[in-house]
């Protein structure tokens, strides 16, 4: 098994229907990041669409088909460079359109992750929910989970993935300016609770008067910040995280006397069904 | 309904073995919390007897039933001041022994939490296992829930707690120190996740070898701070929080085009059992 694998998350202002110029952008980012030595390299959600689009009809023409011309040429890329990305894009399949994060590497498509949990907002108001659950991928560089954005303010999205094994979380994000509590403390979070690495990747600018946050991270298991972005900047953030880190649930800091396992120490039969069941008024 | 709720978290440092000593003290920061107007006052995990037993026969001497002595005493002194207090404690019930969080109010024990998830630390090494399922409890002042310390690094907890409708979490804890994340992350992810109140008290100072924490907190739905407690001394930290706030969970920033909630658009029927399938081999 590899062990230390290095990431990278791509903080990126993508154009609003400007799918070529945002896949030439995407292609030298991969390029530089694998000059740097970055072996899984995650950019945002919709980074080859933009996405505050104003409905679906205008969004159509800017989904693509998966597989498609993209996904060839970033299997291209990524055969060349000897490297895995994950880039979110938005997918047209039949009459229906999702919001996707695929995963490619050296020989082809390896994941397709259709968001789940849609917002009230952008484009998310106006495309179909993905239905599939989540799934975990097994790759040289260990298991990658897949989910995006709003998905992660739902705890069970990273709890179903590090169930099943995964090593390392990528999630392509818009974090919209005014939901920074979810860079500060969430992604830490997810990294603590389920001792997964988390690779976010935010993006910047103004798209149709909606400022978005930047502010990507990267978290390693046990919750620790290795990378942070700036608020307004493009850039490229990179980390080393060990695949042992995230394997190694139970946490023994003295033997016999403290002993953590946030897997193994779970308490399912008391969780229920986890249905919400209204609020009660107060006495 | 109640709207403003002025809540306190008593980070204090408890003696080993000194319940009498303690209560004193307990006794005294209610009435100081009160005097500042608080209606409900969080103390920390096993304030009343310390938690660094060497073993639970060591541990048994300070037990206590509940209903008892303790919850008769705090009852009175609730009853005086019109005021909720939540404390930790170890309970005696027959040969089993717990470690509790109470909530007491004017009219007495309104609940009671047996501690469900137990690290491998302290005094929780030798004691049973709470196995009643998490409740919340309808009082004048809202919906309040309880859990424990260790319990809070799962967020199947708080998760099943916000969808009975509470809208205050008290978390009697004792972090060690190494365990800060904990503070800086968990508990506004809780607060975020699950739009409801957090109140988390730990203590301070040395316990046979063993440091902890302080920070206490007091995080609001949504996420943001609104206390936090040094790592080294006593002290009451206070907030208040709106009920209200707990229980729109639908949040609306631009009607009809940005809005969020993080209960409503829960997909649990892509969440499975959440059974832990293992860790599967990379490729």
């Amino acid at each position: 098994m590899k062990d230390n694998v290095k990431v990278a998350a791509v903080q990126m202002e993508p154009k609003l229907k400007k799918n070529d110029e945002n896949l030439e952008k995407i292609t030298l980012r991969i390029r530089e990041a694998a000059g740097e030595g970055a072996e899984l390299i995650v950019f945002p959600e919709c980074a080859l669409s933009g996405y505050m689009f104003n409905n679906r009809k205008e969004a159509l023409p800017y989904a693509e088909t998966i597989r498609g011309p993209v996904t060839e040429r970033l299997t291209e890329l990524c055969h060349e460079l000897g490297v895995h990305v994950v880039v979110g894009m938005l997918e047209v399949d039949g009459d229906q359109c999702f919001n996707v994060a695929i995963l490619v590497g050296p020989q082809g498509l390896v994941g397709k992750y259709r968001k789940t949990h849609l917002p009230f907002l952008g484009v998310d108001r106006f495309l179909d929910q993905g239905n599939e659950p989540f799934q975990v991928y097994r790759t040289p560089i260990g298991n990658i989970g897949l989910h995006i954005c709003y998905d992660c303010n739902f705890p069970e999205t990273a709890r179903v993935m590090a169930l099943q094994g995964a090593d390392i979380l990528a999630l392509p994000t818009n974090w919209p300016t005014g939901r920074g509590n979810i860079s500060l403390y969430v992604v830490n979070t997810r990294a603590l609770e389920n001792l997964v690495h988390v690779v976010a990747a935010d993006r910047v600018g103004v798209e149709r008067g909606s400022t978005f946050l930047g502010m990507s991270k990267i978290a390693r298991a046990g919750g620790d910040t290795l990378a942070e972005g700036s608020r307004d900047s493009e850039e490229i953030l990179y980390a080393e995280v060990r695949l042992a880190e995230a394997r190694q649930k139970r946490i023994v800091i003295k033997p016999g006397e403290f002993e953590l396992d946030f897997i193994g120490d779970r308490r399912p039969e008391l969780y229920g069904r986890i249905t919400y069941l209204g609020v009660p008024e107060p006495m």
